[in-house]
């Protein structure tokens, strides 16, 4: 059902966005700023669900594309996806009737936010990834048979590019990438124009609205002094997403982080403060893999989550830091994302990850999972 | 005046243009291929003076983009070109009446020639460089004001990209370049897309029919045994270049070449076959500056070209070898190319040669510029 965002929502939003990021999708606090603005003096945006989509609508996705590291320093003013809408919409000679995320993250939930507020036009509720991955080819809507191209991108003096590689949707995304690298290591994109009715058969629905009932879920649980974990995993039962769980408690021993060809990559190793029981977490941009005492307990594209345990915020990958005392959350990710035609595009393998997909659901707890030493539970 | 040209011209052409390419623009075998089979079976191409077309005329330059070395192994389909052409017609909603060379040079003086052939338009004789040059931002089009952008640009697969940086010309090149890079060092393009006044006002006319007259004067003059470079200076004589002479005669005897951001730089050094004379050129792509005996002889955008002394046959920078016994032949570039904007944009500082541009026919002639022994003179 449609509802208006207002800006008392965003930080909600964006806190939930970033849990569904995985670790990626860029600073939360980039977007907020950005949206925060568009939304002043009590304007908001229509949050529309995708059954409330006429089967012709053209939706076209909206995102920042390249490295959060860079965005942090070069603050996009803010009509650069605006730019790449209108781009994409002259090339195609088609007014968007509406816009909506490709990833749920910290920066990419927002964008289109931004988007549909100065355009005037509505979000859609849904997106192609229900989750943050690093390439634009990682999308629900090109395993089930939406073509990314074309593309528009944008750099911040509103100059901009067509791309149009056909079907070839890794082709785009190469091509797209070696543009962003020319902008200066960021660009905003729009890309996956469709129909109403494509969204409603590729699209991972209702993922904006989770985001904001994730983040509020994780406020109220701290602001109530309950237990934000559990809190979290109730919020998770009714939803498409169903299950999520502490996979492990503990506090960062070492970050091993290097950014190698524009992705940052490296393992996360998290101790247990009781007992000799290990963690570790494999990224690329986005979580991918969380082993315990070196059995895996979670892997790609099941979410796999780290929150601070005092305050129960989301942290990336960018910031996870030596001595964060942290909870592992793992969260499975909706029935469509599990197919064999979508693991085949952003299963283990796509990552270079040299295990099978096992639903987190079936894989053993661990016997140190979730372990917290009384004083912290008492905070 | 319109004249048609056949496939009985080409090689002639193909020389011409070679020669006018100054080192670069590549081998001239791989764009005679090209156009000979387009040319068959008594086909003709229309080649149409600039004053012949319309003011309001649309004519879309088509080039290939990339390093020659690698289209040498990746022969074109030969429709890259026109999938760019028709992409730009796509994007700007406007048929092309016609298309043109962006450069002269051994393969992009005959890419126009293809696209006509299959397109059925007449290509116009002129060109934005006179010459070649590495970069597409360096044409008299833009240094006169006319934009680049809209460019389109098509790999061997028929997949396109747009690139529209506005008026901003050495970005369009850098985007399109590293588009390039991504399909393997290889594209073709549309660009520069003007009307028929633009081009009476921008472009360098007649260097088509220059390439063929030149082509043909030296396999002429070979054929009748006559001096090669003789020939060559009358034929120029009546021409926008209007002057041409022997600089240096010898022996190649170094060649210092290496691959840098894609491009080849380096130096050749050639020995007089009579006393210590030694003429150095210094290239990127194409040759930039030839000095003999350490005092500058000609420089960009002068042309400064090698020639094979046996055959009179162009060599390309890429081919030139130890052992080659050469005559250095310069030629003064049209005025239009020596104005100060035109300096700014591909004089020598472009290259980063540290000298100021002075017009060829202003430097001193060398003591040892022309000396060709005697059994040489014989053959």
């Amino acid at each position: 059902m449609a509802f208006e965002l207002t800006r008392d929502d965003l930080r909600d939003l964006v806190r939930g966005a970033a849990l569904l990021g995985t670790g990626g999708g860029g600073d939360p606090s980039i977007g907020r700023t950005l949206v925060s603005e568009a939304l002043r003096d009590g304007r908001s945006v229509t949050i529309v669900s995708p059954d409330e989509l006429d089967d012709d609508d053209y939706v076209v996705p909206t995102a920042f594309m390249g490295a959060p590291s860079v965005l942090v320093e070069r603050l996009p003013g803010g009509t650069e996806a605006i730019d790449a809408l209108r781009a994409l919409e002259a090339h195609t000679g088609q007014r968007a009737t509406a816009t909506m995320p490709i990833e749920s993250g910290g920066i990419n939930s927002t964008i289109p936010l931004f988007v549909a507020a100065r355009h005037g036009i509505p979000v859609v509720d849904a997106d192609g990834m229900g989750r943050a991955f690093p390439e634009l080819q990682m999308e629900t809507f090109a395993v089930y048979g939406v073509d990314g191209p074309p593309l528009a991108i944008a750099d911040e003096r509103g100059d901009t590019a067509i791309v149009d590689t056909g079907s070839d949707n890794k082709k785009m995304e190469n091509w797209a990438r070696v543009l962003t690298v020319q902008m200066g290591g960021v660009s905003h994109i729009a890309a996956y124009g469709m129909r109403g009715a494509d969204i409603r058969r590729t699209a991972i629905p209702g993922t904006l609205s989770l985001a904001l009932a994730l983040g509020r879920t994780l406020r109220e649980a701290r602001e109530q002094h309950r237990d934000p974990m559990g809190a979290l995993k109730d919020a998770l039962a009714d939803t498409l997403y169903e299950r999520g769980d502490v996979i492990f408690t503990g506090k960062v021993v070492d970050v091993d982080r290097r950014t190698v060809e524009g992705f940052t990559r490296g393992r996360a190793t998290i101790a247990a403060f009781d007992g000799d029981a290990s963690c570790t977490i494999d990224f690329q941009n986005e979580f991918l893999l969380a082993k315990v005492d070196g059995r895996t307990r979670a892997i790609v594209p099941d979410l796999v989550t780290v929150l601070h345990m005092e305050t129960g915020e989301p942290i990336t990958a960018e910031s996870l830091r030596y001595g964060n005392r942290v909870h592992v959350f793992a969260i499975s990710t909706p029935e469509m994302m599990r197919t064999p035609e979508a693991l085949r595009v952003f299963g283990p393998s796509a990552f270079g990850v040299d295990e099978d997909f096992v639903p987190f659901e079936q894989l053993p707890v661990g016997s140190h999972s979730s372990v917290v030493p009384e004083k912290e539970v008492a905070e």
